[in-house]
């Protein structure tokens, strides 16, 4: 069983209203409390799967809710409050604790992000969740690509592994400003890879063609072939490897050129590219100068390779 | 170090702007966010603390948001949105895993909850993580006891084990009646016991006397003891048993007997007792014939305990 195929049987049949625009399925749940749009989001990291016993303790606080803020930043919202949920094994040293705490409250505050409690239990290995309420005026969600779409990406793809998974910034101010500006269809953050996170973002849409020559290739992942040419090519890499956390994003393909003028202003230092299109043929087909070919290989699953 | 050491120890120095007017210590965070003000609030249970592995699921998921739900009776809130992090061991039974969510659901459904998604994540052991977001009117928090008041408690405490930290209804409706209708000056679901919990209720007044003979014991602490004879007394399993999930509140010792007769027309097959009062003499003090003698024990630290 997949984790998509337990997710389904676990949410076919909950309890809900009309106040609950989108629940499970898009990158946090969607409200509408009177007036007021709210967007919910709960994201776990434990240790052996997101980082490792040597990871520094800072750093994994900072990346238990950077990850979190990057789903924010694919809806375009603005995260406001957060809990915390610690589990530790008991005999954990304060000293740690403490430090963890240090990386997420420094990461809060580069946000604007206010750290309002949680709780603290014990757990056979290091765990920390992260509950997220958020504001957004036009939350973006991951389902509304169209036919014909341009397909975009921020900054640099693959290689994550070498230290982007712990360093990289949230794109929080620029999936605001995407979605203020440029009408941005559907989109998504790149935590699974580009090749599985882009099935989530072509909705009812058959598929998509990706420009290979388009796909903005990271350093860390030529690097990591070059060290080890048995393992991915750099091109695969950046079409699997997980934890980029840049965004995904279609927007009508008449307004990609001004997108990406606009963008130029706006973010003059992160790297925008159009690598592709929404289509009506079935799957995620490659270009290249030879021609096409179907992509069949996914990114992570949770499940799957647990 | 004590649960509540390690609690202020990470809490110190959290970032929080003036929309944050409750943060840490309370029952749950309270949040102005524009005109509504909201609860947020989260709660994990953890197989081995919070039930063992031979609790039937549909009961862990039950208890899961049950416990959540009975933190938000404590401040007169209605709960409105849940998520819930589910983390498993990799081999679980995806039967098992539906069976807690039906656990989940049936609660959610009697209390009006919306289930809006969640995450699933692998542990190595079972646990189960709700993440809530609430609307309230008036939230009581547990800090506003004044000297003289009037100490109420709900239902019957003590020998929870038995089943009722299974089995309990969270005392939503009652919570808010009470916040509604009775200006409790501070409010405290029981989920650590009596004599624990009665601490926090305090706020800044030195201690508070218990009139033994008011204590409402519950029938299963008096089965507990008359089987096991070594065991607490009946008397001590109500002053220090865990997860009893009543309300424990103060109001102005003036409104006591107001408060009694209308709670018993608004709840006829609810028990209420006045247990004693808030005083100026420092610590919990025992009342009987006999006349007052101090009480030290507490109730249960998660952290001592584990």
């Amino acid at each position: 069983m997949t984790e998509s195929d337990l997710i389904q049987l676990l949410t076919a049949d909950l309890p809900q209203d009309d106040t609950v625009r989108v629940a499970a399925g898009d990158d946090c749940a969607v409200l509408q409390l009177g007036k007021e749009t709210l967007l919910f989001k709960t994201d776990a990291v434990v240790e052996g799967v997101h980082f490792t016993v040597d990871t520094p303790a800072q750093s994994i606080g900072r990346k238990a809710l950077a990850r979190a803020l990057s789903d924010i930043a694919a809806m375009g919202g603005t995260p406001t409050h957060a809990l915390i949920t610690l589990g530790t094994p008991a005999a954990t040293d304060p000293d740690r604790l403490q430090s963890i705490y240090r990386g997420i409250n420094n990461c809060a505050v580069e946000h604007g992000v206010n750290i309002v409690g949680g709780e603290t239990t014990t757990l056979p290995c290091l765990t920390l969740s992260i509950a997220l309420l958020v504001t957004a005026l036009q939350p973006v969600l991951r389902t509304g690509s169209q036919i014909g779409d341009a397909l975009f990406v921020t900054g640099e793809l693959g290689g994550s592994i070498s230290g982007h998974h712990l360093e990289f910034t949230p794109r929080l101010r620029e999936g605001r400003w995407l979605a203020d500006h440029c009408k941005p269809h559907a989109m998504i953050d790149l935590s699974d890879g580009l090749a599985s996170d882009l099935r989530h973002l072509l909705g009812e849409n058959p598929g998509a063609e990706i420009l290979t020559s388009a796909l903005p290739i990271s350093r860390a992942a030529h690097e990591l072939a070059r060290k080890n040419p048995s393992s991915k090519t750099p091109l695969l890499a950046a079409l699997t490897d997980g934890e980029d956390y840049e965004l995904l994003f279609t927007v009508s393909s008449k307004n990609a050129v001004p997108v990406l003028d606009a963008w130029k202003k706006a973010f003059p230092a992160v790297s925008l590219k159009c690598i592709g299109k929404i289509t009506d043929q079935p799957g995620i087909v490659l270009r290249d100068e030879k021609g096409t070919q179907p992509f069949h290989l996914h990114g992570y699953d949770h499940l799957q390779q647990s």
